[in-house]
């Protein structure tokens, strides 16, 4: 069934992928998106608006009949802020915040699921789910398949597996990936042989928020290229089992970084601390590197006061879109800044630096 | 007399010029030196070691004889920290401190009266005072130089005047300059042409330690150019009216700042407030800056919880060779920074930011 709920309700919640922290460490969160067509429509990029819109009515129905709820948007319908909030929320891609119209999302309550219809390809589930979770996230992202599959007919190809409008996702048209927060790789300058070592067993790494993103915040998306020849348990153990390895390189490195240097680590996280704490004007590039040094100090037991999971809400909460949508008006850049400086200014107050006497 | 006083003890006290706070605004102190050399010797480039030697001599025994007291220190006696120290509290030149024998310098208890030997000039009379006192330190300065030129004998010419090593001292020997705290004109990028016209009218503009200093912590020293062909009176008279316009300069920059962009100035000043309160490395350089910054917080009443005197004060002793008096020990660059931000820090816990709640 599809559930009404406004973004303004949507923004006073925060995603169950953030809430229910799992793992300690730099692992956040693992996703799994599949891309399927249906058989009897061109891919979106080529389908006329009929077509789309065909799609658009079967997908609507099919969630409207099934038990469980699910919210729903259709692009068309929201000014751009509200894309692009659900797109800082990652329920959507840049690609789908930007398309005109019969294109949407449903989304489960908990925000662990979000299906996109007519994005690049006809029908994409995403799941996510916290900490290194990334069978779980494939098990659920393969029963809304199972369910849909039993109402859809996809465009599958005995040979080549599911068809997808670009090529690169053909056959599993599984991408899964990790979120990891690296930032003892990065102050020790070894990100890019990593990012090296991992291009070449056909992994990539991407931003935080998927391709074309910078990798501001010290966030790393790591995720399958190859969609084919290999079955979806393969790549995803295959993808985790390098996870594992750079969540054990990342460990290394912070003690590493403890060991030569304590002091340049204490100090790196007191400004930071300081800064987030006093600041009366913050752009959210510069409060995502703030606060990824926040986490860090949390992880090595330097900062307390909050849990990990209320930290992480701020890399979401403190985005443009959803500074407007809680201040509930159009802010201009300066005035975002200074929203969101005071916001974490008043995060800050219940934090505490462990290293302040030292 | 010649009081006897080690450099450690030194350190524990602060110079009065600091001390006794005159104006409130942008003027630190104000300065003058006096040029002198002797009618029967080389000038110190020139002269050989005897005659530097028999100079000193001269001079010390003349302030032996005084009923004032005075410290005394020759550079050859003393280790690099040590005359670091003395060019930190703005007692010596650089150029005094690179020397190798026979120089060294005779300074009143308060500080605010340093005569330097066998420098550039065989003496070089200079006195220093907190705001704007150009006039009593050249009346100060005028007061030892009498007592002096009663005893020895000035090379002098009817028509130049006073004759100086350097031709550009020649007839008063004078160089009048005040210390200006300018963050406003800086922060509104409109240094650049004031300083260029005051070049036009025979003034320069330097940084907080003289020629070839940097402008760091937003601080210039502004002094005369020209020391032929006026009398003292009109060159320090000329000196101050154009500080005074300087200091409307800068009132009004403030002003402008505040008016405009009161959140970027609350920003920078709030800033500036976290880092001094948190960082656990700090560089001489930065200090100079956020110190600066603070200041004008200071100023503006966005800051509270010290004296301006006590703040000026942190300008001198976070500075390297005054960190390892105060530690009594050879840090190196890393270890001095730990112990500059601790300083700091210690510093900061009085201190209250005003714009906090706002």
């Amino acid at each position: 069934m599809i559930q009404p709920i406004t973004l303004h309700e949507l923004v006073q919640r925060h995603g169950s992928w953030l809430e229910s922290g799992v793992d300690e460490g730099p692992v956040i969160s693992s996703r799994v998106r599949l891309a399927r067509n249906l058989e009897d429509y061109h891919f979106p990029g080529w389908a006329s608006e009929e077509q789309k819109h065909a799609i658009w009515k079967q997908t609507y129905e099919l969630f409207s009949e099934m038990d469980d709820a699910f919210m729903c948007w259709k692009m068309e319908s929201l000014p751009d802020t509200d894309r692009e909030l659900l797109f800082e929320r990652h329920l959507i891609s840049q690609e789908l915040a930007n398309k005109e119209a019969e294109n949407g999302v449903f989304v489960s309550p908990d925000e662990m699921m979000a299906i996109m219809i007519n994005e690049e390809d006809h029908i994409r589930i995403q799941t996510l789910k916290p900490g290194l979770q990334l069978k779980q996230a494939w098990e659920a992202a393969s029963r809304i398949d199972d369910q849909l599959e039993q109402q859809l007919l996809y465009a599958y190809h005995a040979r080549l597996g599911f068809l997808t409008s670009c090529p690169s996702n053909v056959g599993t048209g599984l991408r899964a990936s990790v979120m990891l927060h690296l930032p003892g790789l990065v102050l020790l300058e070894e990100m890019d042989p990593v990012v090296n070592g991992i291009s070449k067993i056909g992994l990539a790494v991407r931003g935080m928020w998927g391709e074309g993103s910078e990798a501001v915040g010290n966030m790393f998306q790591v995720s399958n290229q190859i969609t084919l020849g290999k079955g979806e348990e393969q790549i995803v153990n295959h993808l985790e089992q390098i996870v594992l390895e750079l969540v054990e390189h990342e460990q290394n490195a912070r003690q590493r970084l403890l060991h030569e240097n304590p002091i340049m680590v204490k100090d790196h996280i007191a400004r930071s601390f300081g800064l987030l704490a006093h600041a009366k004007l913050m752009a959210s590039g510069e409060a995502l590197n703030l606060l990824s040094t926040l986490r860090l100090g949390l992880d090595l037991g330097m900062v307390s006061g909050f849990s990990r999971q209320e930290m992480d809400q701020l890399y979401i909460s403190t985005q443009p879109a959803h500074l407007q949508k809680i201040q509930q008006s159009e802010l201009a850049p300066n005035d975002r800044d200074f929203v969101r400086a005071e916001m974490l200014r008043n995060f800050m107050k219940r934090a505490t630096l462990k290293v302040e006497q030292e």
